[in-house]
């Protein structure tokens, strides 16, 4: 008898790790939720508990070509960061083990922890663990934030009419990523090329140097705005609104006009021939908070710096849609980068 | 100017993780403990959580010639619950990553699965997160565990006159590790061999499916016994020893025929003209509990089924020996496995 096969490609396309994970009862007072958000709950006493992990390794999600060590280090410890803030939660404990083959020096696994370091230092984190062994091959980067919370907020929870708001602009870590790559091919071919990155700092530091919103998580305390559902979005606008929709069993509106892109995205697009919208709509990586508040709260939000509302959350009927410049509405997809990635 | 280059493998030998983050300043209330014992310690109100992680890489930590993945995925479990028990803690929590290459199913992934949910079920913990995404070369696993306890036990607190005191029985699962490996190296000459386990299960079961010593933290908590310091077998005996000892600024004395060896694992030792008590210092993987009491607590231990009084911790100026069948006392030296992990 022939034992079945399934290839791992069609990995992402049914969640493999809900999959798998469905039937898992679960048995401890102490957890309040597991699998399927930005990061487990967990509560002890009065006090909610989170808890995220992330894997990522060299050649997948990382190409050492043209990412420096320190900041692969700050960018670890940040994502990591991003998942806490998108449970409103605050991040407060680190652990970051890696895997390095001999290609590796101890200097270069200074710059890493350098980076970390840093990242630690300025969001207020301790790492508190992690180790080092070898790998054969490539580097391998294992890591698990810890983060508290009084008002945890889910992905599952929007409701009708609650509008939905992102934070800072989209699609400039996807436009950073596609200018690395290029000049990468271009290098490859011609040993004394100087690449150009003048005029495009912007994009580049949103890739290779990314920040979570804390700031965010601080003004919507401070304006007693308590999201409805929250997610950080590391796959694409559109992938992320999917998740908060499907979850919630809602649909929802977005409109073209109101998705913030930043000018240098816009121009980069422009040059490389991209289209924005994609870019803005499935580029990953922008680690902005994606969240909806109830309709009531619109002025409040619209008060804080970096916060846009780009449409609002509808009945489960009418499905997901943009509306675009001219008035047309096209249904949304998910096109995230890395799709078997919650 | 040359770039300075320390080759990586000075990394054991110094304990990088160690060396890098030893000036990372703790800074928020709720971290007790950060890294340099088996799991770092967080306080919430009166309860007190354990944070511990690893990352197993395919060809450096297990070999899938001989690994099943359903026992690869119940190690895994185990191995991160074992370190939660030897801080005195109870695991509740545990979250699985994995990176896989092509040349794994969907069905190898689920194989690997079970083995997790099994191992969660038979000790009491809920899988609460991990994610699934490829890899360039082989298996990547990474596991996040979360404990809770009262009266957390450290490395660094053993006291003069303490005993010393191991679970089980030592140098079985490295004996196991060498028949399968032996049995690999056959097998890759001869395509007809069957491999002949009989007799020696013990010894593979030890190594493919290790089991942590909850029962042994049950018992002590039955007796009220508090270990004064605690870590679990990893990396051998000596090993963790070493650990207790300097970072409790001890010495110790153990005697050889006190230390716990079955059966089977000597008569492998012998059939393989291998020291027998090296295999029980030395080799690593046994997950067994090695801990210290107050001199006072000897009758209530030596009653514990399965606890063994191996030798007494003394000043420092004693350093660290053993004391042979023969009376001689000869210097105890670290060489496990894996000494880049803690």
């Amino acid at each position: 008898m022939e034992e079945k096969r399934t290839d791992i490609s069609k990995l992402g396309e049914f969640g493999l790790i809900e999959h798998i994970t469905q039937n898992f009862p679960i048995k401890n007072e102490s957890t309040i939720k597991g699998i399927g958000d930005d990061a487990a709950v967990l509560k002890y006493d009065n006090k909610k508990v989170l808890v995220t992990t992330d894997l990522l390794l060299e050649g997948i999600h990382f190409d050492l070509t043209y990412f420096p060590l320190k900041h692969l280090g700050y960018k670890t410890a940040v994502v990591n960061f991003s998942d806490i803030y998108a449970m409103n939660g605050e991040p407060k404990q680190l652990t970051v083990s890696i895997g390095v083959s001999r290609r590796f020096s101890v200097e270069d696994i200074e710059d890493f922890y350098a980076g970390v370091r840093l990242a630690c230092e300025i969001y207020g984190v301790d790492l508190v663990g992690g180790d080092t062994s070898s790998s054969i091959t490539g580097l391998i980067i294992s890591a698990t934030c810890i983060g508290e919370t009084v008002d945890e907020v889910y992905r599952n929870t929007a409701h009708d009419n609650d509008l939905i708001c992102v934070s800072g602009d989209l699609g400039s870590a996807f436009m950073g990523l596609q200018i690395l790559e290029r000049e990468k091919k271009v290098f490859e071919g011609d040993k004394d090329f100087k690449p150009e990155f003048s005029g495009r700092e912007y994009l580049l530091e949103r890739y290779l140097k990314p920040e979570a919103r804390k700031d965010i998580i601080a003004e919507l305390k401070k304006n007693n705005v308590i999201p409805t559902s929250m997610i950080d979005i590391s796959d694409g606008l559109a992938s992320e609104l999917m998740h908060i929709c499907k979850q919630s069993n809602k649909g929802c509106r977005i409109y073209e006009d109101k998705i913030p892109i930043d000018y240098q995205t816009a121009l980069q697009a422009e040059s490389c021939n991209m289209s924005l919208i994609t870019a803005a709509l499935n580029g990953g990586e922008d680690y902005e908070l994606l969240f909806t508040v109830p309709l009531g709260k619109h002025d409040i939000v619209e008060k804080i710096p970096g916060v846009k509302v780009i449409g609002h959350i509808t009945d489960l009927s009418l499905g997901m849609a943009m509306i675009t410049r001219d008035g047309e509405e096209i249904a949304l997809k998910a096109q995230g980068w890395n799709q078997t990635k919650e």
